[in-house]
């Protein structure tokens, strides 16, 4: 077994996290994306992948028909999951394991599970053999490059067969199959994607329907049958591995596998090393080409390289070193790696949700903003002729609303001003407000007239007391039944709606458009007067009124009684007033606050609750019913460093990513790799599972937590003239270092508490009058002394 | 192991069929049905069950989010296929098995697997210890009754526990949970089923989303949490079976499990029996009713009682002895209960396709004529203005077309009076074709009228050829490209609509209706004339001709060649001469004839062609590209029995149920408890799994097997005036008995071949003039000894 006294269970390793134990954390893993592609593995070997043909879709999958949809949470890994593996037997004994740890599972001699920001890696040792593996991707081709090393660690000869083993699963119910091809090198298994209206069938042509596993060097043996394969041993102890070779058979329209044998005689202390690739293919022409673009060590070498330079791209603008390692950790290593991954990739969705595509695409302001920029000026093409904006920007030629951007939701316009703010500050291009934006095949306004309008369509969407109408819903809350039959309205709704209208009238005033600001500036401040006048609650604000005129998310409710979001919007729109705040901060700590974070409401819905609808469905903890769902808990991380309550909000901000001790991680049972959708919440409901991840790292969290980072916790913000300086330390901390890249020129930042009374920044030796940088000049390196009080 | 030296490894036993080895047909299974719901076990253990609500739903379900399909034939089961399982511990020695097979496996003393009409069991040795495993249903509710029997098989006292294993599986992503409910006395599993639009929150709100496992006796410890009582051991030795006690955990948005623990202490010789019910449940109340009703010995008696009373109603009429036990075995056990599943659940559907409704109730005409004459005038009532036949038949109110009901088919009014001819024969009520119908709300016409329209229908919908439009499909081969575009044509079609046509105009015949009789008459001549003058190949009819003019299944293509259809139907329209069938049957056995059964065309694609569609698409063999789709298959049977031809038909129809060689039962891996829709074919192309038993049970085959074995076979067809007799006994074959129920009379018929020229009945003693009985008196017994030539 795992010598646990002698192995840290935990590390950050340079730009690594290793994990030693493949049973503490069984769903912890790791993450990869290209451009085509995405994989999530998990540290025993479980494995999700999809694939862009335009639309998702697969080539690994389960043993059943499975269901489409989109991205769950909390996978649930069972023995036919697919998966990548290597059985191990030596040939002399008999004796069989497999790495990384599953389908065999049992006690192995060491394990390393090595998160890398562009590869992952696991080292196994059993029965005196070292099995190194490593999964790497290429930048434009979907296909998994895996190495296969095998190390004798013994210091007598051995005979060894390793059998890499990569699931295909149930196909399809036309045609599958699957053989080994000699003259393509590789176990080939085939498929028709079925349709039964005959639009589909034109539709499906160009689809990838083979699933390939490539071989660098040919194997002694191999099987392509699933049930063949595993006989009456079952995946853990398959019966074809006991015979010297594997029975080399097809599969006709049977589950097919793809399992290769390699038999080696390795020497004292000698190693192996095999490559393979895996992935879909459409036709023996890609199959080839893909083999010889990467199946050699000179192709895996460039493959690397290239997508090393891929991820750098993406490597953002922040760096720290503060007294808190494993946070300068995180975000030094691996925030801005999942914020590019949103806004590269859009999560492999042809048509994101739009309040998600604007918010990935905020990320994007701080890691390629000309991505950003057409991104936004996209979103708008596709805004209605009355200035709404659709439920999902559709990304390609054919593609279409699916899953919940078929339901109406409000909340869409707010996020325009909201995530066009970091851009505007992070670049100082205020040209994007008159950028012509064609939409409707032809109507063309600027993007400032675009916004506009989508302001006036929020001032529109109100009942009579100013509130605004939540239809089948508003962001981040699926309370799909509050007000669908016309009349119901969102707390919410109504304060960001006013926060973004003041937003968007600071955008009017640096424009001098005084009308406009005026309209913007008093229409937010309705929308905050009519939030006080029905949802305040007398110590928080309500979280909206249904479409029977009941009140809900206030102290009369047993469960949902606080919402954060209505919270959190009110201190940004500027709703709740000092003596409020004062009220508000209380109640949240004492009933959303927990140990693994702050919950979205509490308590959580026990039952269905018909005239709130969905949320309530969902199981007390999860996703968003009372979970530390946290794009809610970083918009309240935001409206805190907003009001200056900089410990509150890095309490807060601290519990997104685990540790730092072992027990957090374990409950948690997530690498800081990543930021998941949420955390379980329900802590005093179902403490046994509060604070488990959901391992989901599709969430537009991210994109606020760095902008939290930058403009909150270093307080390097841009705005229309250059780089403000604010830092908000917690009170714990004496200072940290920071290099901030801003408009071409480096910061490099050295931040101190002193006996100042206010912010005091020295520039090149040189204290400047002001905390705040102008007239930046690209290419240079500033060094700032910041004294905070 | 098993010995096999002793035991043979399949037999029938009274009503039952017995197999006695796990491994040697892994798949094969059993079936039960009763009102409301399916299941459908291997003889390893894992199940497949559903049940209406109205539309098609689980409470066992897979590991992952799976798909809602269609029920598809060769299953793949795999370690977490939903399954009903009992682990065995002998306490002492901590030493583990389970029954019936999986998921532990391995070496059992003894196995037996036997399906019976009204329940299925296993009996268990190992350990010294055997179960008897019972599952039997109840008749109106949607419940399994599980009889778990242990018993100590050696000489000393024995600790043991069992534990129950029944799989929940993936609920859902809304809310699922379990737990042990002492109130309740089992495992509630509780989830809600997810929606989007709002409107399927109001149509979900009726389902029943729990899943339970009731116990009669309260267990000594539970686990309800799937991952927590696997732990790191796996489905074939869970961690949690280790311990003294399971944890008697709960899941919370967790997979859930059902699993129960009883601690037996066994004197030699002593048995203990526990029971359980295992279904799901709307609420705490109906769970409550459930226990109550049938949670005790004697209400699993009464339910087994009455359940036998609901099978028996499915007898049908025919009892024989032959030469061939097997056969016998099957015709008397198992075929007729086939017929009256279909005909009284109507495969579980919502929306049964058309033909497939009217075909099911042709068998019931055998079984409960009065059901299948409302079926027929309830499929009329959906007719449609211009005499067309819808794609399928609501059953339900809300019920909706789905899957391949969806797509447009020009078959479905051929089945009308294919259909009714063998309930008029059967019955002699030619009252149907007088009850009028309303249709369309409120458009009445007779059946008779209907019919008419719906022939008139078909001879409308041809071309300037005079052949029948194919348009995305006709029946049986799914070739939905062959007349997209409109202009092509189908040779199935145009010769089915001239059998059709002609057996009503046998009907107008025989209401005096002379004019309608020269309509159908002249329709079908000149139908089965342009068949002829277009699709003759030289030695076959074509399939048909494609949108682009291209005539297909005809000798000049090397795939897809010769069709079996277009020729059986060409023998029951007439038109193919006698030199023709001259020519057809030598090609039929030397093109489409295989060990396993007839191929429904041969030989099978291997490649898409898109001018043909879908069936090109199908794996070569397997449903119906090539395969011995047994449904074409009896229509070729059933033809040869029209035209004489007793050896063939006799020949093709033995092979529709495995047998007599064991090795033929293991490459069919199927017990002769039903007929599968199809065999895999493509015995030439694919031998290693030609002959493969789909194992789905839902097929129109059965009444058209019942129809050939009562009308061909025995030759006791009924017609207006009473009973005609005119056996075809197989060459090889001295004689057999009969005994016949027809019109509220019994006839018990000896045939024997004899030294005369004709058929010869003598009956009571008295040879006839005829050979048919008139004037029948319902209630007497008739016996018939019959002389065949």
């Amino acid at each position: 077994m795992i010598p646990m006294e002698i192995a840290p269970m935990l590390y950050p390793q340079d730009d690594r996290y290793v994990l030693t134990s493949p049973t503490a954390m069984p769903q912890a893993g790791g993450f990869l994306w290209n451009r085509r592609m995405m994989i999530q593995t998990t540290c025993r070997g479980y494995a999700t992948a999809q694939f862009m043909q335009p639309e998702p879709g697969k080539y690994s999958h389960g043993p059943n028909m499975e269901a489409k949809s989109f991205m769950q949470p909390e996978q649930n890994y069972y023995a036919h999951h697919p998966g990548r593996f290597v059985y191990v037997k030596d040939e002399d004994t008999g004796e069989l394991f497999s790495a990384p740890y599953e389908p065999v599972r049992g006690g192995l001699d060491r394990f390393a599970f090595s998160v890398g920001r562009t590869d992952l890696q696991w080292t196994i040792e059993k029965l005196g053999i070292r099995i190194d593996l490593t999964l790497a991707l290429p930048v434009d081709d979907v296909a998994e490059l895996w190495t296969v090393a095998v190390t004798n660690l013994t210091e007598r000869a051995r005979r060894i067969s390793i059998y890499p083993y990569f699931t295909v699963g149930y196909m399809s119910w036309m045609n599958q199959s699957a053989e080994y091809r000699h003259d393509l090198g590789g176990i080939v298994a085939t498929c028709i994607t079925p349709y039964q209206k005959l639009d589909d069938f034109f539709k499906n042509r160009l689809l990838k329907d083979r699933t390939v596993l490539l071989c660098e060097q040919a194997p002694d043996a191999w099987e392509t049958g699933q049930k063949v394969f595993e006989g009456e041993g079952g995946l853990h102890a398959p019966s074809t591995l006991a015979p010297a070779l594997l029975p080399c058979g097809d599969a006709r329209y049977e589950t097919p596998a793809a399992v290769v044998q390699y038999r080696l005689a390795l020497a004292p202390g000698e190693a192996a090393t095999r490559r393979l690739l895996f992935g879909p293919a459409f036709d023996d022409a890609e199959i080839a080409l893909l083999r010889q673009r990467y199946l050699s060590e000179e192709g895996f070498a460039a493959a690397a390289r290239d997508y090393a330079a891929y991820i750098a791209e993406g490597d953002g603008v922040l760096q720290i070193v503060t007294p808190d390692p494993e946070l300068d950790n995180f975000v030094n290593t691996w925030l801005a790696r999942q914020v590019y991954y949103h806004g590269d990739v859009n999560r492999l969705s042809t048509d994101p949700q739009t309040r998600n595509y604007l918010q990935d695409n905020m990320g994007m302001v701080f890691v390629k903003p000309a991505a950003a920029r057409a991104a936004f000026l996209h979103a708008l093409s596709q805004q209605e002729a009355n200035g709404a904006m659709p439920d999902g920007i559709l990304l390609f030629e054919g593609a279409e609303l699916k899953y919940i951007n078929q339901i109406p939701h409000t909340d869409h316009c707010v996020w325009l001003p909201v995530c066009l703010q970091a851009y505007l500050d992070e670049t100082g291009d205020s040209a994007i407000l008159d950028v012509p934006v064609s939409a409707h095949g032809g109507d063309v306004k600027s993007a400032f007239e675009r916004i506009c309008l989508a302001m006036d369509w929020l001032l529109l969407r109100r009942d009579a007391r100013g509130l605004s109408y939540i239809e089948q819903g508003d962001w981040c809350d699926p309370m799909n039944m509050v007000g669908y039959k016309g009349r119901g309205v969102s707390g919410w709704l109504t304060v960001a709606a006013a926060y973004a209208l003041n937003l968007w009238a600071d955008v009017c005033a640096a424009r001098d458009d005084e009308a406009m600001q005026a309209r913007y500036r008093d229409g937010a401040a309705a929308m905050n007067a009519s939030a006080n006048a029905h949802l305040w609650d007398g110590s928080w604000f309500a979280r909206g009124i249904t479409d029977d005129d009941v009140k809900f998310g206030v102290a009369a409710d047993t469960e949902g009684r606080i919402y954060l979001n209505p919270q959190s919007w009110a201190f940004l729109s500027g709703a709740a007033n000092d003596a409020q705040r004062a009220q508000m901060l209380p109640e949240i700590d004492a009933q959303l606050k927990t140990p693994y974070g702050v919950q979205m409401f509490a308590p959580p819905y026990s039952a269905m609750r018909e005239d709130i609808g969905r949320v309530t469905q969902k199981h007390p903890g999860s996703a968003e019913n009372g979970a530390v769902y946290n794009h809610a808990a970083v918009f309240y991380i935001f409206s805190l460093y907003t009001i200056g309550e900089a410990d509150r909000a890095f309490d807060a901000l601290r519990k997104m990513i685990p540790g730092p001790d072992l027990a957090d991680y374990l409950q948690r049972g997530q690498l800081p790799v990543f930021i998941p959708n949420y955390y379980r919440g329900a802590y005093h409901e179902y403490p046994r599972t509060a604070g488990r991840s959901s391992q989901l790292f599709n969430t537009g969290t991210v994109a606020w937590v760095y902008r939290c980072l930058i403009e909150g916790l270093c307080g390097l913000k841009g705005d229309a003239n250059g780089l403000t300086v604010n830092p908000q330390l917690p009170s714990g901390w004496p200072g940290m270092t920071v290099t901030r890249r801003f408009r071409g020129a480096t910061f490099e930042v050295d931040i101190r508490r002193g006996a100042v009374g206010r912010v005091t920044v020295t520039c090149d030796g040189v204290e400047l009058a002001a905390a705040r940088i102008d007239k930046i000049d690209a290419g240079r390196t500033y060094r700032l002394q910041v004294l905070v009080p």
